[in-house]
């Protein structure tokens, strides 16, 4: 608008006449109120337009900080930093990794700061649910329960408050916010249970101005970093297993996946964060292309990390239409190198002590306590062996990490899982290894540019479906269902979080296949990012997501391995699709065929619903995991 | 064997041990019969060993004859033969068609006379079923009903017999041997239900060597072929259409798709026959790669030909993993000339006249006799454009032919359908446009070797499933089904012909996705392939195969769309899986697997039947067909 307000190009008022009717063709399907707030812009560029002169000398104090935190490791102080700053290409070849392996954990030395709002913990209010670590996209919210020793020299402006756990009497917890990375996206603040009485609007966790708060909280993540991290399999006082069953506890887990570059209230990286938190330290991950890539991977930096232990997923990124076969590479290799593992350790049994080689074979790994238990038992076989140079403890020292319980994880976007990626996974599936596949579902190709997938609902708009979406979502989790060996569950972390936590902890300790099918908003779907998680409830309700877990192990027990997690639908779908511009566009282009879509996509959800009913109350349900 | 015996490589003795000893190590598996077999044939070798003398000249009368028959058109002649004589590489570019199009209905040219027996026909004994001429898999035996003039100068040997169809009184009836391509599979004999009960063995059709009668059933064949020909859509006597909706009455449909190059007594043949018998006139063909891309494309000659009026289907062979989006495009193309030609019929309604233009344009295609009539009205239609020169005439003369309904058949293995164009498969039946798509499931990839695809059924063998294949056969028509809007039919032409020609109807008259999965027995079972429809019988009363279609079509008529077409397993799966070496050479090799498998598949049978039974009766059944 400016540059034809003063270049001439065109006169004046026939160049704003003409942005606004180039306007008015390209939004017009999207309604009035988009034509009009594009209008309101140009009208207010023009009210704006000033000259500004330019000063002869540099008067600001404000300096251009490094590219990366002083803290980080040399490597991405000389490599990823040059490469954020813009001079990737004159880094010599030999500054980079010569197998293409990249160091993880690299996210967190960047320097963010984007927001102007960053929530604020009241821990008065605070019922330390977890919820709003659970839905924070970037990892930026964390709680930890620590003694009250561990207070010993923290900044003047940490907070804490007594823990709320039965099995962790008498500690402080505390829920700080890594401030440089938060995107303000305000998740937190709208999904938090617990309100202030005495100050109405207020919640345990509200907004604020983010410049003033920005060096103390800076200082109060670096204490809060160094504070003892809480595992999966840890014991409590009383020397039982913490279980990590509930979302309360998931707070108290480090994720390792943070400070993703993800759009702000991303629907899809609180379930890849969840991954990490439960599994993320014996993790394999294959990441299809789309979305997840780019944030799970962009150069030069990776929000994968490890733990304090150096421990994290290995994640590569492999292509929109072989991911599932990727991952399913990454078992058969696991596989292969734990039973040459094992082989081997039975050969050296008199070598390694015939205690620990049975310890070793016979080790049970289906509880966290178990498996790190293992990982002692391969510490000390690797500490017997390190020193030996027969080809047998060479060989063994190679695979001996394989002996601990690894967890394959094939995830990626509808586009992937539905459509090009298709073939792949049910191929995957029908092998009946075991693997898991998390499905980030925003029904349409997100991060391409929105075009439709046959996850796309019936009667939104998306490229190629401009009309509205004639055939209705494809049935992704019926379909895996019908084999009867999969373990297939349908989420959404916004309606239910506990059955979210569920899906997740059954899908791994399944011995087979296992499909995740999780609805992730989206900015594709023209919605307020911080009303995200409403929206996934409103998806449930209405029918059009209905919750379940089939769980083919429960065949054993005699009972039907398909379980309803969420009731008949309520909600009426309009009340939940036209909160989203994808649908609302329609309405507004072609009031009658939006009519008629909604007519029978409200029909299709009353089927959806009778169908599941249906199968979850059946005596014969799928065809039986037979030669498993 | 021999050159081992003469040429002193190694001692006589210690080589044929040697080989004897290869022999138990590669077939050991298979059986001690097999062993035996082979351990025959080099005594056999060895028995009958002898020098032959070259003569000093040739002394023989036989002439080698020319590889085409000379009646073959100019292309075949100087084309196609010089290929099948061996000097293809000799031809100049020139010779070869300029856009790749290959002339059809060249196989018939070829000389075979491979078989040292033929079947031959008893009118006396014969009820006219047609059953013969059904499971013929090189479309050897043909049937014609004419007038008794129409005998006029036949050949003495030509019999004929009363016409038995009430809609064509008093009319002859021939059934046909085209003797040089013949292979001699007995498939015939053993289907033919009319026992000669003066005779016993003897049945309406018989094997007799074929050397005395070559001359004699040439020249019965010419006069044959020239006899008039029945098509779709004729009417009888009276007016009426003949329906065509029993075998009895396919058989004297013409196949379009003859004397291919499939191996003797091949179960796919005769369902690709059979669609070339009912929509061959009207069929855009896409082959998936696999035996039936060569023997549907084998260079230098196709079986697939053209009727009298010169219409034959269009075909062409894709890649494995395309082979559904391939035939989709056809689908596309042909509804937006179609949609062309309306608009061009509709905007030249002037120069067509009125009346003919709107019968064009609302021509009824439902019926075949629909179909005849509107493509009478084209040829009307192209006779009045031919002279015009303006660009709307010359557009619509090039499209005009897609006025007339198309019929398109995506076709191919388990290979493409189960495995490597599944993701295709799925994307196109998702697609809701009208496609037919007919696997012929063989169980294992037959073509390249017989390795082991999702298609094979638990406990067979096959290559990567060397112990017996763990995992049950993947069970495409319930994932198709859980669509809703998918037209499915399981068939097995040897266990239920008149299910199969109704699935064939029904798929191609549903407008929208039909898919068609027809047991096809295969060399690579192992089995006598005279057996071939009895195995296909077998496996449907077993339970392995049952026979079913789910037409969404009934829905609007308040019924299940899923009607089981066969009844409760009643035969032992062991009664039909041991009569096939993939599953008998397990039995043989390891027969505790063999028992385990076997168990696990029967009680698969059970549950699958279970499942598939409650579905049929079930209020509600799948997502309905919405947004069509």
């Amino acid at each position: 608008t400016c540059f034809f307000a003063l270049s001439g190009v065109l006169p004046k008022d026939e160049a704003i006449t003409k942005i606004k009717g180039a306007i008015k063709k390209t939004y017009g399907k999207r309604g009035e109120t988009v034509v009009k707030m594009n209008f309101a812009a140009v009208d207010a560029a023009l009210a704006h337009l000033h000259e500004v002169k330019v000063p002869g000398k540099v008067t600001s104090t404000i300096e251009i900080p490094p590219p990366v935190k002083l803290e980080a490791p040399e490597f991405v102080q000389k490599v990823t930093a040059t490469m954020i700053a813009g001079y990737g290409d004159d880094l010599p070849v030999s500054a980079l990794p010569d197998d293409g392996t990249y160091p993880t954990g690299t996210a967190k030395w960047e320097r963010r700061n984007i927001t102007q709002e960053v929530p604020v913990w009241d821990p008065d209010i605070c019922i330390q649910c977890g919820k709003c670590i659970t839905v924070c996209p970037h990892g930026v919210l964390r709680a930890k329960v620590y003694e009250e020793k561990d207070l010993d020299g923290a900044p003047p402006t940490f907070k804490s408050a007594e823990a709320r756990w039965k099995e962790l009497p008498n500690k402080l917890y505390t829920l700080q916010l890594a401030i440089d990375n938060c995107t303000g996206c305000r998740l937190c603040v709208e999904v938090c249970p617990a309100k202030d009485k005495t100050q109405v609007g207020l919640r345990a966790i509200n907004m604020a101005k983010e410049r003033p708060l920005r060096e103390g909280e800076q200082e109060n993540w670096r204490f809060f970093e160094a504070l003892p991290e809480t595992i999966r399999g840890a014991v409590d006082g009383s020397g039982s297993e913490l279980k990590f069953t509930k979302t309360k506890d998931i707070q108290l887990l480090a994720p390792l996946f943070e400070f993703s570059s993800a759009c702000a209230g991303c629907g899809e990286t609180p379930y890849v964060k969840l991954v990490s938190q439960l599994f993320g330290d014996r993790a394999l991950i294959a990441n299809a292309t789309g979305c997840s890539s780019i944030y799970g991977g962009n150069q030069p930096t990776t929000p994968w990390t490890v733990n304090r232990e150096g421990r994290g997923p290995s994640w590569s990124n492999s292509l929109f239409e072989d991911n599932a076969e990727f991952g399913f590479g990454m078992r058969l290799a696991v596989d292969k190198q734990k039973g040459y593992a094992n082989e081997l350790v039975d050969r050296l049994r008199k070598k390694i002590g015939e205690g620990l080689a049975k310890e070793i074979l016979n080790a049970d790994q289906t509880t966290e306590r178990g498996i790190n238990e293992q990982r002692g038992r391969v510490a000390d076989l690797k500490a017997k062996i390190s020193a030996s140079d027969d080809p047998d403890s060479k060989n063994l020292l190679a695979v001996a990490d394989a002996l601990v319980k690894r967890s394959v994880w094939i995830m990626g976007g509808d586009g992937w899982a539905y459509d090009i990626g298709y073939g792949g996974l049910d191929h995957v599936i029908a092998s009946r290894r075991d693997v898991n596949l998390l499905v980030l579902d925003t029904e349409v190709y997100s991060n391409t540019g929105g075009q439709a997938s046959k996850a796309t609902p019936l009667g939104a708009v998306a490229k190629f479906a401009a009309g509205g979406k004639p055939s209705p979502k494809k049935d992704l989790g019926l379909l895996a269902m019908m084999y009867g060996h999969v373990y297939v569950a349908r989420i959404s972390l916004g309606a239910n979080e506990n059955q979210t936590l569920k899906a997740f902890l059954e899908a791994e300790a399944y011995d087979g296949p296992s499909l995740i099918i999780a609805y992730s908003h989206c900015i594709a779907h023209g919605i307020d990012m911080a009303k995200g998680m409403e929206q996934q409830k409103l998806a449930v309700e209405s029918g059009h997501w209905p919750l379940y877990r089939y769980n083919p192990g429960l065949r054993a027990e005699g009972k039907n391995p398909l379980q309803m997690d969420s009731k008949p639908p309520k909600t009426r779908l309009e009340d939940y699709i036209y909160n989203e511009n994808r649908y609302r566009m329609l309405k507004k282009s072609n009031p009658e065929v939006a009519s008629a879509l909604l007519q029978k996509a409200q029909k299709a959800v009353a089927e959806q619903w009778s169908i599941l009913e249906q199968m979850s109350k059946a005596e014969v349900d799928r065809p039986k995991a037979e030669g498993k």
